[in-house]
């Protein structure tokens, strides 16, 4: 298969940008990409697909999300532009734990035709490659369910799914005050569980006052790495709770969120190459008015992803170029930044070195976009100009 | 046509809610809308559209939107967030100008495509009402182009258009420093060769510091009164000039923006019955920090209508679902005000009394949508779970 007259976005070096470009793919990989001029005799056919000029850019991967849930919070969202306090709100049955109760409630396969409808969704915005968590099970078997159905996603969509651990993500009422059994109890058995069964590609936790401290995360951290996991984290979301330098301690992937991360944070995802996963859904939801540290981070030469943090709370959000747009009006992240976020450093946020760039040998994941320049995508205010995409070397219109 | 099972929103009073609802159609009108237990047999058909108890709402109207207009900004925005200066952007060719510059350019077919192209994201996001305004080309004859742009719409979707005069948007080069020649040159005789050729619905101005004062619009609105035209006004946007009273005190449909609204003109607003059109996409972008006076409004019974405001500066934003949710999430309007005002009071904000609820007499203009309660439209990040529209009785799935 081959692209031509392509605005090329490889990614490279920043945009990486190469008019009147060709790719040429090989199966399910990217084989050659370069002006059109250069394009070498062995790869080229008759019946090319012409791209008239198109931005091409890697497929978008969307590192954060907790796209398998069940039921969604409107109900909530509405009693609370109605005035409802928090304690009315719970009292209503309103907060995480309402998709707890859903999702408990929900059979795997409700599980998998809901988030379904969520995945087409982050599909029809540009994601190739989705990272799902588990996280409203909260029971070993609940979340192993979420697991399973996060791995079924793969099976019926061409999006790469890549799967997280998140037991650790709130402390159930019955374990409540007890945060230490929570994860001897049902974190650590339902990771290793999960993992015998392969559903899980990385180990994710929620560091804060209203979840689980740095101390309570070491023995999860521990089993995660004695499983041979990579590790992530929600780190410093509302307060500083040191949890990116307790992450970035462990060689975390990612440290996400970071609107409260201090200097040391900074300083220590530096040191260990951890990436800083910027979510602004979350921030613009909750109406936070402490942005991360971008500049800092900018300074540090720490790569930002950009993700959805697609969930039902505080961030009901399925398009990347949305959570592009966001990223650079209320964070100011240049359009090149937001454009990397979703594609080479999301990619290294999940550790998949084999994709978010258009380089010989990658995958063959792409974006053909209504579009003349990369910076168009973060412009505009959630459009999603997609016009063709291509999924591991196979067009799908 | 007749739609079965459907939780209908019906807009009249509020949400309006009927579960298990039925709607007849009757060529472009609605007939019927009811409970399916009271379903007249004279509507009764075997064919009927079953809905699956899905959402069934009237057809979103965007009040408020620009969009015909050549180009786009996104290397001002990349520029911007580079650091660039206001004075580095114009230098550059940035700003209004750059749109003019390149609308003027534009035939009037290159304008229709463009605007084609955005009002395809309009509509897949249920709009089935679009108003659209001039302003980008501040001579008689770009003027008239746009607005014959404009019209043409219509004639090439299944989407009602209604155009706005909008000649007093900015004071171009040449005429610096002489707005009171520039609408008596420009704007008067551009508005009276557009209604002589029946482009006209309406007549809008741009009333700011950097635009044109009240005095300034004094004989514009004059003419508009002369020629029949009912009149709105974008006011109290960056700066209190008291637009909306005066605007008001023209009977005008609407006053737009009112981020610096004053009592005065609220009050005013309120005796004449003027909506208040809400513009959260400008905000967001422009990083503004006082919001319109929404609780204020809400009290003194003025009607409150949101719209995208699409245009290439401020608001590349087409999604009307997204514009309800800024206005819940940024202004704090409830999820059924968001609603009212892409429905009740956008129609009223056009002077539309035949559309905009579901009831009988009015245009069978509807919204299917994947959802189980209205308050999931506002909810969502920019998400549009349009199953099926419904255009003046017609079926566009
Ligand atoms: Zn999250
Ligand atoms: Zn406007």
């Amino acid at each position: 298969m081959l692209l031509t007259h392509a605005t090329l976005a490889t990614m490279i070096d920043g945009y990486g940008l190469i008019p009147h470009a060709a790719v040429a793919l090989d199966g399910d990989r990217i084989a050659w990409a370069g002006p059109m001029a250069d394009l070498p005799r062995a790869y080229a056919v008759t019946d090319a697909l012409h791209c008239g000029g198109r931005l091409v850019t890697p497929g978008l991967i969307d590192c954060h999300s907790h796209a398998v849930h069940a039921g969604h919070r409107a109900a909530e969202f509405e009693l609370r532009l109605n005035g409802a306090s928090y304690e009315e709100v719970a009292r209503a049955g309103g907060g995480i734990l309402s998709t707890v109760t859903a999702t408990r409630s929900a059979s795997e396969d409700d599980l998998l035709a809901s988030a379904l409808r969520r995945i087409d969704q982050m599909i029809a915005s540009g994601a190739t490659t989705v990272e799902v968590k588990s996280g409203y099970g909260l029971t070993i078997k609940d979340e192993l369910k979420m697991l399973r159905a996060a791995r079924r996603i793969g099976d019926c969509r061409p999006v790469s799914v890549q799967t997280t651990h998140l037991a650790a993500h709130a402390i159930p009422p019955d374990y409540k005050g007890r945060a230490t059994a929570y994860i001897a109890e049902i974190a650590l058995p339902s990771l290793r569980a999960a993992h015998a069964e392969g559903l899980v590609d990385a180990v994710d936790a929620f560091c804060e006052t209203i979840a689980f401290s740095v101390d309570d995360l070491r023995p999860l951290f521990a089993e995660a790495r004695a499983l041979g996991l990579p590790v992530k984290l929600h780190a410093e979301q509302l307060t500083d709770q040191q949890g990116a330098a307790f992450a970035a301690s462990h060689g975390a992937l990612s440290a996400d969120h970071l609107e409260y991360l201090s200097p040391q944070g900074i300083a220590a995802m530096a040191a260990a190459g951890t990436v800083a996963v910027i979510l602004p859904g979350a921030f613009y939801t909750l109406r936070e008015t402490q942005a991360p540290p971008v500049a800092a981070l900018r300074a540090a030469g720490v790569p930002m992803a950009v993700a959805t943090d697609l969930n039902p709370g505080s961030s009901p959000m399925a398009s990347l170029p949305l959570a592009m747009n966001m990223a650079c009006t209320l964070f100011r992240l240049t359009p090149e930044e937001a454009l990397l976020g979703t594609t080479v450093h999301a990619a290294r946020a999940l550790g998949l070195a084999d994709r978010g760039r258009i380089a010989p040998g990658l995958r063959a994941d792409l974006c053909i976009w209504d579009a003349d320049h990369p910076a168009e995508l973060g412009y505009r205010i959630g459009a999603t100009p997609l016009h063709q995409r291509i999924f591991g070397g196979r067009l799908d219109a």
